[in-house]
């Protein structure tokens, strides 16, 4: 089998590392347009070959396209003379705009896939070899993908080791907002909030368990997610409207002192408990 | 040495099982007015002894204070006939009002910390052995502690492997807000927002580690949270505030499609790679 990886950061590079432990006779091809990436790539064993350009991936089984969501979109329309058994398979975070862009002619070729998972670290030496084992990845609008990539998909993920979620795009990109996207933005938020203090090392001095965690995130490309905050600013928006409502509720309970509503708000936070 | 814990929760708890590995031969009385947590305590081998009232840790070489914050400020009013040589040490995550609460005649014998570490889990069972190695702790307003009680909380956070910060109490409370106390509020208002949409297990089922991060500290105990918004109120306020206004600049710039903006703006949040 001939896998073509286009971006050899984090998401393509773990994906590379743990296609190489399932399928041993697997040849994996990258391209990446920042030329260090390409080479630290081949140095760790990302990719066995390197391409000068899509062209030289326009015949392999798999191709993966984990390169930021607007990145995405402009090289889909260059892709309408892939070859017909090719699985082409975006990673990107927001579903319904790549959906759109696809030629109607690779339509049968293309499967739009989201895996719930990544760190707030970039590039080829960020890889993990476990990053997507036992990980959700939702998978949109299938039925529009031709039965043979549906296949290709579906038992790629499952070797991985990854739980499949169906899910129709639109309402992907709305549950998207809700579990990433805004708390990504949230996470930005926080962190700007103590880095635009006096001195805000002597705040950060004191960070305790529960600050790195919240702040994690906020570390996290900005290339990658200027992309994703456009593409999803609907849905985006109005999750950031819903949570500042939240804010406003916690504040005013505490200015005007309704400490059994602020303990019945906390205590519903709590239900989380059972959930996750 | 005899050590007196009031509070076999977590905070106190994980400092009893540490202090055993360190003073082989401290004597550990606790206290808890919740039954069961005393009952647990004891099986689980964080106290040597159970006490029925305050009375019988007055003599004790070391009392620490690890119940929620307004707790505290009851309890410290029933300490006023302490022993000379008591240290008494609370463990609250405010200092200000506790300080306030102190009765002066027994000022010398009390000194005021706040370890920053914790998790959102609560009780005896929760008890680890290495919560506070490698952590800091913030004493505050020391100089107004008793010279026995100075070297004695000092002899014992650094036994514990921990990183001393010295720092006024208002300083404290001021920081504390941003560093602990609002990303608090805002994971509490995170959780409430996805738990509050109509079908949140279908959106919580998409969770990769971002949110499983930002939504840990939801699972908070609100018992003890409720007391710590009320005793650091206004700094809390403040600093809902300047978050808020950082959600309202993200949303902004989305909406007025002001992506160099935006992507300014996380760079900055990105500054944290170079503190944390």
């Amino acid at each position: 089998v001939k896998i073509g990886i286009v971006g050899l950061g984090l998401m393509g590079g773990s994906l590379a590392l743990q296609i190489r432990k399932i399928y041993k006779q697997a040849t994996i091809l990258g391209l990446d347009h920042n030329k260090s990436h390409q080479k630290q790539a081949l140095e760790i064993g990302i990719v066995d070959q390197l391409v000068d350009n899509l062209n030289e991936l326009k015949d392999v089984d798999i191709l993966i396209l984990s390169i930021p969501v607007d990145g995405i979109i402009s090289l889909l329309h260059d892709l309408g003379d892939v070859s017909q058994h090719t699985t082409i398979i975006d990673l990107g975070s927001t579903k319904a705009k790549i959906i759109d862009a696809v030629p109607k002619n690779i339509r049968s070729n293309f499967v739009a896939a989201h895996p719930m998972t990544g760190t707030e670290k970039s590039g080829p030496t960020a890889a993990l070899d476990d990053l997507y084992k036992d990980k959700v990845v939702v998978l949109c609008n299938l039925e529009d993908s031709g039965k043979l990539q549906q296949k290709t998909a579906i038992s790629l993920f499952e070797a991985l080791g990854m739980e499949i979620v169906y899910m129709d795009a639109a309402e992907h990109d709305k549950h998207a907002a809700y579990i990433s996207h805004m708390p990504h933005a949230l996470s930005f938020a926080l962190a700007n909030s103590i880095i635009s203090q006096e001195d805000p090392n002597a705040i950060i001095a004191l960070a305790g368990g529960g600050f790195r965690d919240m702040s994690r995130i906020a570390k996290s490309s900005p290339q990658m997610w200027e992309d994703v905050f456009r593409q999803n600013s609907e849905h985006l928006c109005e999750t950031i409207d819903l949570l500042s409502d939240e804010l406003k509720l916690c504040k005013s309970y505490i200015k005007e002192e309704k400490w059994d509503e602020l303990n019945q708000w906390m205590q519903n936070a709590n239900r989380l408990h059972d959930i996750l």
